[in-house]
């Protein structure tokens, strides 16, 4: 519905328009004008018309929006208000982190299941009904789990066999914390994130 | 020596480029064109050539590039030819993942010091000379502590209050993981890993 004409520019900017919406919310402000919010984030009262205009504006002359409803509409656009089957694959320390910082922290987005060569690793604070199975029965448990994203956060080379199992099991989307750029068929999407570029940019502008 | 007009979009190219170059190497390729990497990194061969040309190039008409000279030349270009003290700011999970993924596969950047309010938080496989110290002890090591990069793994509002600190403490760089954007001084740089707003970025694609 909301997808075209859409840069990938101001996609990149909703999520942070919902946090700081989020914090307005948190620290009980009920309305805002475009200019308040620019003050706030850094971005111009005039980008932030023509980004929430490309949604239907939201906005109202001489009011300003509503915070909590704004809030609520990028939170839609964003499919935040629906809910996620997550399985995360690897079971070493990062993939433990990032598992349970999105099944503590993010509503909607239910961790299900981990996946890892070896089964016997520990989930640290996750109940018992959440477990770690063994990779190879990845294919078999899909079949029987609808699941809409896995996270990858295993070797290169093991995050690029995961992927045709991943779409076989009708994966929509995979959340990328391999150091790879990984190929998926055009119903699928994928979002990586690049721990080690992050931090090569973060050295980079320490001496420059 | 390098910074001088070089855009953020070419500085966040480098580290792919400096990826991509160190998988060849470890397939024992020894030289490449601009085409070659075109072809590898989905980027156009004219990109890379205008990209590269900004350091100077590298490249030789008609041999192309000698991986392994560029690999290094991009790494120096990004810091990676020096070491950095860290420290780590939080040893809850996410903390904990950071700093061990740092420590044991980033060389250069030393991983010296996790900081919490609770020091008796466990660090799992990091030697006994790597230990929690209580966060309030944090100005007092950095007196006697050089240290280059802090990174932060704690909840937005304390990390705020940690900027003061770090600089005073002559930290250089922060390696940011908090849900929050850190303003600092012009002399500090800070690198941003939004994990919410990444998974929020991913919901979008997979409704739309």
């Amino acid at each position: 519905m909301y997808n075209k004409g859409i840069s990938k520019a101001v996609i990149n900017r909703l999520p942070r328009y919902h946090r700081y919406l989020g914090m307005l919310m948190d620290k009980g402000v009920v309305r805002i004008s475009s200019a308040g919010l620019s003050r706030q984030m850094n971005v111009t009262a005039s980008q932030i018309r023509q980004d929430l205009n490309l949604f239907g504006g939201f906005g109202q002359q001489g009011y300003g929006y509503n915070v909590a409803h704004l809030y609520d509409e990028i939170g839609k656009i964003l499919g935040l208000d629906r809910e996620y089957h997550l399985i995360v694959i690897g079971a070493g320390r990062l993939a433990r982190a990032v598992g349970s910082y999105v099944g503590f922290q993010k509503r909607g987005f239910n961790v299900e299941a981990f996946f890892d060569r070896d089964p016997r690793k520990h989930l640290d604070d996750f109940d018992d009904s959440i477990k770690v199975y063994p990779l190879d029965s990845l294919a078999g448990y899909l079949k029987d789990h609808k699941t809409d994203i896995a996270v990858i956060a295993v070797p290169s080379d093991a995050a690029k066999q995961l992927v045709p199992i991943l779409d076989k099991g009708g994966v929509k989307g995979i959340w990328n914390f391999a150091r790879t750029d990984l190929q998926v068929p055009d119903h699928m999407t994928v979002q990586s994130v690049y721990l080690s570029e992050s931090l090569m940019q973060l050295s980079y502008k320490i001496n420059h």
